[in-house]
């Protein structure tokens, strides 16, 4: 699986202040653990700065680029936020985190999308909101290639999210994204699934439970990324176990190499 | 999910031991532990004693039932061994298990699940073994269900087992079962899905990550059944948390309810 480290998002508050007080040590350090502990993106969200985003946003790339090298997945509804982090992106194809099928979104991202040939996570909605079963979601899927194909995106680049909501609140909630995630992966096999997972556990107590059950049902159903704490070393050997249940993993030999490292517990 | 506990069973040394020298102490405290913890069903297997199984099965299933008033599932291919276990059941409906389409182990056993009433698990192979991809299982669930309306066995009493296989030999193997509960389901959905869930996982380090990633994968499949061990807390909150995933599990109640009872870790 592609794993995007979530680990730098101001949402959490000590990466908040870390943020606030420009505090370099600290996101090198965790920029540094998540792509030791196997991260292929990292994960960059300074959402919770509403004034400043953009400037936050420079400086958050800027300091992470001066450690690592793997490219990053800039998390930003906001396009100056996003423009300033792609004007100085230096690793490789960033991933644009994220657009949506709603017209204002779609119109203020999708030209950076083209202008700094992005990847980009697409959310599963609309300006009616998220559809309520997947074949709504695999509807605005189609939808989407068509514009990305008639503007010359390569549907490689394109990482669709069917958008996960609480089971706490209907729950149907879980397999309705299982089974989107499987027509979305027969109907346009080129493109990616990817998953914010801990929407699914909202409202409920020993969330990492469900998130773990959840994280690899969608693998075996095809998910193909996620936006997942890397440190975790109890998800990270489910996710291990979860790709070789779903026959990506040949001879289960990334499996036993885990284990020989000592990555399994 | 329904929850058939698996250690009572002499592939284990300790148990073997425990049977062989009539150790009613050991067997009654882990049939305790199981129903404690719980088991909707105690599986019984000791077919390590080739020479005098039933009389082995008879002397657990009498000590079994002088502690716990769950109903058991009594596992042995011998008919004999079977019909032992059957005859001085009293703990209200047990399964067999099991059963297969082979022509001789069908003519063996299929008369005890006609007369003693009993539940029957079907093992979804035949007499050419069992069949590369999902449909070849299906098509003998579709078989074994002719026959069973044919007489009179009505399919809430039927559990397919589709086999499991290990990822370890091709690397397929897990998405296939996946799928052939999916399709079971939608097929037969009168009748219920079960797996013998550790063959999965056979010949590889770390098995426990594979088993718990597998069973909860099979759950959010539409497994409705399993054999495993209901002491293995970590196994337990996945298998709960899954079943919430399912849509088994409204409003989380019974998830919720662990966690008061301090079930999940």
């Amino acid at each position: 699986m592609i794993i995007i480290g979530e680990k730098i998002n101001t949402s959490v508050k000590a990466v908040n202040t870390a943020v606030e007080i420009y505090d370099e040590v600290f996101i090198k350090d965790i920029a540094l653990k998540q792509v030791e502990n196997g991260a292929d993106y990292l994960d960059i969200n300074c959402g919770t700065f509403t004034e400043d985003e953009p400037e936050r946003m420079r400086w958050l790339v800027d300091t992470v680029q001066e450690v690592v090298n793997i490219p990053l997945c800039l998390d930003s509804p906001n396009a100056k936020a996003l423009e300033t982090g792609l004007r100085i992106n230096k690793n490789g194809t960033p991933i644009i985190n994220s657009i949506t099928a709603q017209k204002e979104r779609w119109n203020s991202i999708f030209p950076l999308v083209i202008d700094y040939n992005t990847k980009v996570i697409v959310l599963c909605m609309d300006d009616d909101g998220i559809p309520e079963g997947s074949e709504g979601r695999v509807r605005i899927a189609l939808k989407v290639v068509n514009e990305m194909v008639k503007n010359g995106v390569e549907l490689e680049r394109v990482y669709f999210d069917p958008m996960v909501q609480p089971i706490s609140v209907d729950s149907q909630n879980g397999l309705v994204v299982l089974e989107a995630i499987r027509r979305i992966k027969k109907e346009i096999p080129e493109a990616y699934v990817i998953c914010g997972i801990s929407n699914i556990s909202f409202g409920l107590p020993a969330r990492k439970l469900i998130n773990q059950a959840f994280l690899v049902s969608a693998i075996c159903s095809g998910l193909d990324a996620g936006i997942i704490d890397p440190l975790d070393r109890r998800l990270m050997g489910l996710v291990y176990a979860a790709e070789a249940l779903a026959g990506k993993d040949e001879y289960c030999m990334e499996y036993i190499n885990k284990y020989r490292s000592g990555f399994l517990e």
